[in-house]
């Protein structure tokens, strides 16, 4: 029996945060805002949203795969940021899918997207549904909707031990990638908050940013070759080490977002279960002084997996919310050679800018204790406090961008401003706001802002979308990206359309137009028709 | 003065290998084919070739910047392949550019491609004109060919000391790109055989590989942002250390071999000139067991600058034809740390596959000297042979390929058979063959393979044309890439059809038109309009 997932939050129906937990949450939360209580709106049920009747009659051809059940087409109505959340608590969800297919094979898929064209729908790829900028959300526009999911496509196929790498189909969660390797001596290695509930297609198609730090950030960086079924047929790239035979189809993949077809397989880079490992927790007086030792690690040929810096409040238990010191959760790991000479020069690096190593540093077990093992509990528990926040009226939410160490100072002062009196001028109160690096490069760092404040619940939805609209065009206009790792979908549309050069949008439209010729694929992400 | 290149070979037009190299060159291969001498063809001298009459009559107000001579035509007639050259022996250039546009801005770029639409001429992009799969030779079927030489744009416009980057302009040589950034802590470092007069803007085009053989191997992976001017306008991306929003757009640029337009500016990635340096050769006993330890390396996130692999016979005086020894040139080197424990691990694994280190191993000069000077010496030397080798009916080239490590064994001894059948076919007498590595990544090897043989100076170029096809052929049949750094142009497109994804043409194709409407640019490279 396949484990069901909460329609209208992060997570899986059976879990939730201890009471213990939301006890010490509710009571930071207070404490920051000065609040003395929560009024808790109740989290949906199922027969509290009434659902339009789906426009699509489902031929008997495709039953066995195709659902128009109410809970199926809620759980697929939504991904899952804040503002998901928030239309579910208000039982608002005008545009579910008319029906959720869930093909078994390849050929399955070919049949479904050769039904919606017959049907005239809409597609909409779906793999674990984790987006949180409307990926996988049907448009208002669309006559019929049938979303795509491709979760029972979920076998790592092959695993080639010689050049490290595996053929893994495109439904498969994250840990079930790493389960199906279990016996292997391999591991594929790409965490990222939304590991537990979402796939291999969807970080291809989102070009999601994972576990490493540096050198290895986005998925696009493990790919070896694709397989995507579109409109117009089957597209698959030569399985090959490296290649520079022209532009590199692998990378019209990567970051399509659904509008061309839907990934069914991949051969990806894997690497060997790490046995050397070194962690250590470095303490800055600020950020920009830890910031400083990022770069010069970065630019010094080190590579580490690990080199977040973080704002001390916002990874550490109890340090004052006053506090501006910075931590930097660094670590080496390989399954080759000890890495004591990796972080001894990185550790240098920092004492250069003033960083102290927490006492636990050459502990190989230092990622699961300290500062990094707290930042880490935190990491993969933070999700789960998104709904309660929503039914407190509590705003909560993260945005990131990425941009050039010569302007990063700036940029961050700007967008810390602006975030902070967009919270104050739309809630009328002070509110918080937080960043960290989540990914660094040898010329520029991924900043992930993490903001907060106390929302007027009768329009909490409005001033929600206001205060992150607001805070991510900033981005853009101060040069950033709209997005380093958490993709376009329809929520960073205006902002991306911006940043993008117009002639790369017109070149997107030629090349959608071969593949998806009757423009069915995900309409309105990233282009309009 | 501009320094003026030999139009009917590699390098300039006043300098040439030394009476001695000569010598020593015919000697050995007088020995390799048991020939007794040698019959030399002279060079051609410009007036030995007739050129059929610009068919294009330059406007006044572009006759400051567009040139119709004879020798300048003749110079941008044919890349630096060994077919290019023996054309030019035979004084056979029946399909030369009617023009070459030397443009001092971008805007003198747009009015160029402006005058090519409206009078319906063919646009051909020209950097450095070390093509050698003839991607700047104008079709046959052009009606009128300009072609576009970009060599005045050659200026590092800004360093940015901070993120460690520069705005360069795409008409850039290679040693004036580190000339400019001579006075800066900076280099780019990204060095190839045709370094010495290739460009950025080509580099870019073309998806050349650099100086490192592993992580930055290919120019992608330098690059921050592009500019490029196509028919429809200017596109240009925006300045990221990393972005996630939707399918790169430089990633279309990159590879794109002047089909979509011209690229006049670009962002890259620079390093501080490395201070830190350890170099070594290690013996093997065959190309297999130091294939082996090379895979080793790959995969234990070393990540040298140098990892190249050599059949003895090729990379070091002295050795005789009948050696199947090997030898790998290693390499680490970064400007802030030494890098002793790297260098120490590497050669611990070339050790465990019976690798024997030569004793300078820890000479921070080794570089150049011992086996990996020599090669070195002959790496940049190289291509002053290959006028010397077609004046004398000698059959010398290259193709290069990569493939994964799994099939690497039955894929190397394949190809080799092959080339030396076709060899022995085609020329009827036995020729040799050698590969190398040139680059290297965890999952597969960049193969890169030398042959020669002797030819009959009467069917010299249909002899050659038919070696290097069918080597390059078998290369694709067996699943390999066509090319991994030397790019398609016209000469690999058979092959490349049958690689690249039948979709990815079309998609490429749609992205073309919205780009370059007329299909002015560079056609028959690529896909056909």
């Amino acid at each position: 029996m396949r484990r069901q997932k909460k329609f209208y939050a992060w997570g899986y129906a059976d879990e939730d945060l201890s009471a213990d937990e939301i006890k010490a949450w509710e009571a930071e939360i207070a404490q920051r805002f000065g609040l003395n209580g929560f009024d808790v709106t109740p989290p949906p049920k199922p027969d509290e949203i009434a659902l339009r009747a789906p426009r699509v009659a489902v031929p008997e051809s495709l039953q066995a795969i195709v659902r128009t059940d109410q809970l199926t087409r809620l759980e697929h109505s939504y991904g899952k940021a804040g503002f998901d959340t928030t239309r579910m608590f208000m039982r608002s969800v005008p545009n579910p899918p008319d029906a959720v297919a869930f093909p078994e094979t390849e050929q399955d898929v070919v049949r479904l997207l050769d039904w919606c064209a017959e049907i005239g729908a809409t597609a909409i790829p779906y793999g674990g549904g984790s987006s949180v900028v409307k990926g996988i959300e049907p448009p208002a526009t669309a006559d019929k909707v049938v979303t795509i999911s491709t979760r029972h496509m979920d076998k790592v196929l092959e695993v080639d031990p010689i050049s490290e790498a595996a053929r893994i189909q495109g439904g498969i969660y994250g840990p079930a990638i790493e389960d199906q390797l279990r016996d292997s001596p391999f591991t594929m290695r790409h965490y990222m908050q939304a590991y537990r509930c979402s796939t291999l297609g969807g970080w291809i198609a989102t070009r999601s940013g994972g576990h490493y730090a540096t050198l290895y950030t986005h998925i696009d960086d493990f790919v070896e070759s694709t397989r995507m079924v579109t409109p117009a047929g089957v597209m698959e790239s030569r399985r090959l080490p490296g290649s520079g035979a022209g532009p590199s189809p692998d990378r019209l993949v990567l970051g399509s977002e659904g509008i061309l077809g839907i990934v069914t397989e991949a051969w990806v880079r894997l690497r060997k279960k790490p046995t050397y490992r070194a962690s250590a927790s470095v303490r800055f007086k600020s950020f920009y002084d830890g910031a400083d030792a990022v770069r010069a690690i970065t630019q010094a040929n080190l590579y580490p997996a690990n080199c977040r810096l973080l704002e001390a409040r916002e990874a550490l238990p109890g340090v004052p919310w006053s506090s501006t010191e910075a931590v930097l959760v660094l670590a080496f790991e390989t399954a080759d050679h000890p890495v004591g000479a990796w972080m001894a020069r990185a550790l240098e690096i920092c004492a250069d800018h003033g960083g102290m190593a927490d006492p636990n540093a050459d502990d190989d077990n230092a990622h699961r204790s300290g500062a990094a093992g707290a930042w880490r509990n935190r990491f993969i528990r933070a999700p789960h406090y998104g709904e309660h926040a929503v039914a407190r009226g509590i705003l909560s939410s993260t945005f990131e961008t990425a941009m050039t160490w010569e302007r990063f100072r700036d940029f961050h002062q700007k967008i810390t401003r602006v975030t902070r009196d967009t919270i104050e001028r739309v809630t009328g109160r002070e509110g918080t706001v937080t960043c960290r690096f989540t990914h660094v490069y040898p010329d520029g760092p991924c900043l992930y802002f993490t903001f907060a404040g106390v929302l007027d619940k009768r329009i909490a939805l409005e001033q929600f979308m206001e205060v992150l609209s607001t805070c991510t065009a900033a981005a853009v206009e101060q040069g950033g990206t709209t997005t380093h790792h958490h993709a376009v979908g329809r929520f960073h549309r205006p902002f991306y359309d911006k940043q993008r050069p117009e002639l790369f949008a017109r070149a997107l439209r030629g090349a959608k137009r071969e593949l998806d010729p009757k423009g069915m694929m995900n309409p309105g992400v990233l282009i309009d028709p």
